[in-house]
């Protein structure tokens, strides 16, 4: 297939210099822009200051020597038009306005500027927004986060609403969210998602695509753009509105037509699309898609330290579309040499809480747990529940902080089995957030560190791990048909 | 109706004094109650010590000078028949064995030895289990966790599953889950789910009932156990094992007829019992209606600072049944007094992010949002999303510290508002368990104090503030048919 990207959208992500007008010594696009590697190429703009941060502050766009490829617009709505006419003097090649109080409004005040704004643009000018935060780069240093991580990722951010383009943002340095691109582009009276979409679905840095769509003017388009992207890759989506209620409220919130939930849902499936129910899992599918490749079947296998946890998992499984297949006889009698049968369910689930302390070099332990389930052809991943921290660290006492490294090494060896052999292998380790034992959560943080670091999803939630899961198996099985 | 309860359970919560065979120095049931007010009525027994933590051990149980209540086994399996003939030789009235090893296992050789031991007991002394945790009552000072609070509370929690007994007693101290009395029961050979549904049913110190089952064999008594407690009090019940392959797990785990998922899920209805799918659900829940009356109605009114989450939060309300009216025209007016129109959403959900920051005395803030929203006729409850400390932080820079407690006040005025219009007032404040912000999850965690302090429920995903309170309703629409 043609690629679909059109050049001009290289300047959105990959512009040579940025302005931001209306600047100031505490505005957020300057200091994160400051922060990023796109401070050599940035310019400062605002009539009322001469210097800013060190650097000359410039009164007018039209101030600055040599072309601007980027401009941010951080300014009182009224100012917005005018604005805008000296960026396209000035030969600007995209505006970002992250103003607002246009057609988002409701008023006619609102909608008339808005129509003003189209109208002093069209054609002359790419723009983003108004009213969103705009696109976060790494590999640009494209930012309007202060303490957002300058790591480059694989996750393809598409977000209508900008809280939720925080929240993937704010995510990256404490779940391991790595984002390659991001745009939250509000009332979208130029570039929209479809736009966004295709770029993503061409760029070679994206690996998964994440979306929150509120409602969209041509249906069309954005369905074929859909089509396109997810014939590549992955991509999720949460459609907000899907209610009647949840619909009404989106028009107000970004201007945009809702739809019908069931017409959506039709739409996506389509498209090959898949579509989530909430911000959390959105997240959560996105992270285990940028590490690791979508299941190749249904199967899943589920290690775990509980009964209940067992069936429970089991059940959350089975609901949510996947299958928890027996394990073949050899692979039952090769864990019945070494699991406890007292306290334990030998199958799938496992049950072996009494494994999760095997230390001890000539003793089994987890990493043949994996090492075995791993080998079994009818499961394609494998959801392994750690979270007994908490059990560890009075059952070891002492001992714990010489022993909690011999049973990671072993967990990392078995999640790698599992890696090595095509599976889909994720965690799931409730650290409670409100927990006041600051060992335990001192080492959940290191366990969960270690999880990243070797690449493995992991989930601070049961249900995260395997709605995740669920998520990336559902993209697969639409890829069939 | 006729109260149910029999006399002799009263043993099982309240026992004058209680051994512990199976005593030694880091055995966790002899921890606890150590810690707990049982430490001066608690006896130790093993025959391996004589002495332990100080006080006298005992060989045997029939070495114990006057009359014991309560014994717990905490022995090899091959163990529990003798002692169990010990411990009716003595006239013990209640055994919990937390040893296993029986049906549990499938082995033919783990059968034979159950029944040996429910001929042992049958009519001589009542058990609890075996293969189970047993009782945690913090009146009385039972417990089998060390760590968890001695604070009486108001939730009567039965699980067949010993790990979510666990879950519910550690989940005390980090979410204010206040327990009455809790049982973990496992393979229920005496002593089984409706008896102690019954009781708790009639006990005046518990208010709400929380359930983990996974299979019974006599379904007919425990659907009047059931009726019997819900005509009383909310009951919310987590069915393990409603997918056939649950169900077939849920069998090898605790021996018990699982049943097809849907024969409960009407059983349940018709009982006038809630159903819930995750054991976060059934905490969320059971924390809420132990906090505040079920709502009278399903309407629920949004306070936000976002409109993506406004919307999101729309769908997930009217996908869970509740309903989120339009505000009266009255109040909307009131609204738009002081809430800006740039950048919100003046109406239900209210997107307002601004107010959050009106602290002057002066100015109109988020106590009267809540008494504008309280007020109106059609909203049973309120989700408050907070969440926005990680932006307060950066806005209010060095006056943090001075504003925060300003806001939180007004918050807390504004809660009590909505309660004393007979509003459920429920809060969702994601904190990033993850998070490296040390200010941050310090005045999170603040705040978190403060709502428990006066009596609201505070959740850490939107998701589940949202369940909690489509669940509580769910039980007043069951009541009302």
């Amino acid at each position: 297939m043609e690629k679909r990207t059109s050049a001009d959208l290289d300047f959105v992500f990959f512009p040579r210099n940025v302005a931001v007008i209306g600047a100031s010594p505490t505005e957020f696009y300057t200091i994160a822009l400051l922060l990023s590697k796109m401070n050599p190429n940035l310019y400062l703009v605002n009539p009322n200051y001469k210097e800013l941060h060190g650097r000359k502050c410039y009164a007018s766009v039209l101030d600055i020597e040599g072309p601007v490829d980027y401009v941010i617009f951080d300014l009182p709505t009224r100012m917005v038009t005018k604005v805008a006419r000296e960026c396209v003097q000035k030969g600007v090649k995209v505006i970002h306005s992250f103003s607002s109080g246009f057609s988002e409004t409701g008023l006619q005040e609102g909608i008339d500027l808005e129509k003003e704004l189209v109208s002093i643009i069209k054609g002359k000018v790419r723009m983003i927004g108004p009213n969103c935060m705009g696109v976060y780069c790494p590999k640009s240093g494209l930012s309007f986060n202060p303490g957002a991580t300058n790591i480059e990722g694989n996750i393809g951010v598409i977000a209508q609403s900008g809280t939720f383009a925080q929240t993937f943002v704010n995510s990256g340095k404490t779940r391991n969210v790595r984002i390659s691109k991001l745009v939250s582009y509000g009332n979208a009276v130029d570039l929209n998602c479809p736009d966004f979409l295709e770029y993503m679905a061409d760029d070679p840095d994206t690996r998964v695509i994440a979306i929150y769509i509120e409602g969209i003017l041509d249906g069309r388009r954005l369905m074929s753009a859909l089509q396109y992207a997810a014939a590549r890759k992955p991509v999720i989506v949460l459609k907000g509105g899907v209610t009647e209620q949840g619909g009404r409220i989106a028009s107000s919130h970004t201007a945009s037509l809702a739809g019908s939930g069931r017409t959506w849902s039709t739409m996506l499936r389509q498209a090959g699309v898949v579509q989530v129910d909430d911000i959390e899992d959105l997240l959560d599918a996105a992270i285990a898609l940028s590490q690791s490749a979508p299941p190749s079947g249904n199967g899943v296998a589920i290690i775990t330290y509980s009964g209940g946890f067992s069936v429970v998992q089991s059940d959350m499984c089975i609901k949510a579309g996947l299958d928890i297949p027996k394990l073949s006889p050899p692979a039952i009698e090769e864990l019945r040499r070494f699991v406890p049968v007292t306290g334990t369910m030998i199958g799938n689930p496992l049950d072996a809480w009494q494994v999760y302390y095997n230390i001890k070099e000539n003793e089994p332990g987890m990493d043949d747990v994996f090492r075995i389930i791993s080998g079994e052809k009818d499961i394609h991943s494998v959801i392994f529940q750690l979270d007994i921290i908490r059990f560890m660290l009075p059952r070891w006492g002492a001992d714990f902080e010489k022993n909690f490294p011999l049973i990671v090494d072993r967990i990392m060896k078995g999640l790698s089995y599992a890696r090595d052999r095509g599976k889909m292998a994720v965690v799931s380790n409730f650290l409670d957030p409100y927990t006041e034992n600051e060992k335990e959560r001192h080492f959940n943080l290191q366990f969960k560190k270690r999880c990243e670091a070797e690449g493995f999803p992991i989930y601070g939630l049961l249900a995260a791990a395997v709605n995740a899961v669920a998520t990336a198996y559902r993209y697969t099985g639409l890829k069939k048909h």
